[in-house]
């Protein structure tokens, strides 16, 4: 690929951008964003131009949709016309069925392959951007088949995925949908729940009568629902099913709370916590 | 106060034996505690010497009590007749109402101050112990009544608060009790129930199809059980009415997934988040 188009240059596409130049890309990167998002981009030179969406997607041998999801879709649905038939379309949205029906629906088979970088940081935009913030990290693909991902365009693009150093994982967009719905979309409604009662709870003050860990819980807290909005909206059923599940827990727990069940249930969470934080 | 007694020396006790050296006290540290963490302590310079409980209680003008809860319960039935009739008795138990009901029940009124400093680590012991670990964070105070906060031993007790820079704040065993169910009890229990949801509901690998957010959630879950089950056993009511009120919203949120309601729910958590981590 000699041009690589990124959409949206928010803190993910223009993170992208900066890691593939880092990682020795000596292509041309176009980004498609509004203004200020652009001129950000540029200041911190995650794109070498700007263009608009279809010059952009016309020169790209690969389009980085890293938009909100909502926007995703939107996108999708107009870029058809102007893709060259070489053209890998991949994105780094949150929740993937709905967004991998919409290419389905959109685009030639095969030309999309759906994506979600399990990376970012607390702050949103290019000015946060990051050349390693992909390193080490989990990056699912959820071809739409087994033989999407020896397609030339693909082969491309996992071998830049190598580069920045991504731990590839693929999967069905249902199974990523079901297990980023146990993984992040409830630890974050667990941690705005408990944002949300101590509002309730608690005059503003009595907060602050907290030891280091209320920190820690209370940092998914601060996630903008402006993001969250379309994450809920596209991922309603394994969301409501992990909900039932954390609901279940949380009332078997409350009924057993001084029975020797509850030292079980601490010593099976510290297994999970010791694995997840290694 | 020539002398302080501090009762189990692991990372509260030594780290205020640290604290208090650190801050210019220079009369002598006696630790009571097993054998290993009485060498920890002293390898540390938390202590100055080891003494049998009652041998310390007798010389000391402050004895400061930082067991688990249901052995600085079972201490101050031990101590009273050894203690000096000037002497401040003062405990760093993670509940407040259970450890003054029984002060008031085996000491002399007013010669306890219960205490709960909302300080600590993940890790444990007198080789974790900190000088700093006090400063700027909350400490408890639980009075009996206003005068008790006028007497000479608590005064010179609030003094050395002071120099290692604790930030005091007075209120009832009861009021105390019902404010940690919020910000410490309840975050403990939704950390470990959605570890444990994660480990009913996913396969191990798939714990790792996770963004760094994860792991913030599940810190606390790595808590052990063994300081825990003392909480749960001396703040049952509090910590009942929190789960209920967790689970309340939580189901709310279900219901509501995709309604404005849920927008509204994170700016308010938005602005707690923001407030407990300044």
């Amino acid at each position: 690929m000699e041009t690589v188009a990124i959409v949206g240059t928010g803190l993910m596409g223009a993170s992208f951008g900066l890691a593939l130049k880092k990682a020795g890309f000596d292509g041309k990167i176009a980004g498609v964003s509004s203004p200020a998002a652009i001129e950000e981009a540029l200041d911190h030179g995650a794109i070498d131009f700007a263009a608009p969406l279809e010059e952009a997607v016309a020169a790209a041998g690969l389009v980085y949709l890293a938009q909100p999801i909502s926007r995703i879709i939107e996108t999708i649905a107009k870029i058809g016309p102007f893709l060259r038939p070489d053209a890998l379309v991949t994105d780094a949205g949150s929740t993937k069925v709905r967004i991998c029906e919409q290419a389905l629906r959109n685009l030639p088979l095969g030309q999309f392959l759906g994506a979600h970088p399990l990376a970012g940081k607390e702050k949103r935009g290019a000015r946060e951007a990051d050349a390693g913030l992909f390193a080490g990290r989990p990056y699912v693909l959820t071809p739409v088949d087994a033989g999407q991902m020896e397609t030339a365009a693909v082969r491309e693009f996992l071998k830049w995925l190598g580069a920045i150093d991504a731990r590839v994982a693929i999967m069905s967009a249902e199974e990523h949908d079901r297990v980023v719905a146990y993984t992040s979309h409830l630890p974050q409604l667990l941690s705005t729940t408990l944002a949300a009662t101590l509002a309730e709870r608690l005059a503003p003050g009595e907060v602050r009568i907290s030891g280091p860990g209320l920190a820690d819980a209370l940092r998914l807290a601060g996630s903008a629902y402006e993001i969250w909005v379309d994450i809920l909206a596209t991922n309603p059923g394994p969301i409501e099913t992990a909900l039932d599940a954390a609901i279940a827990r949380l009332q078997e727990l409350r009924s057993n709370l001084n029975s020797s069940q509850t030292g079980r249930t601490f010593e099976i969470a510290n297994e999970v916590s010791a694995r997840a934080r290694r």
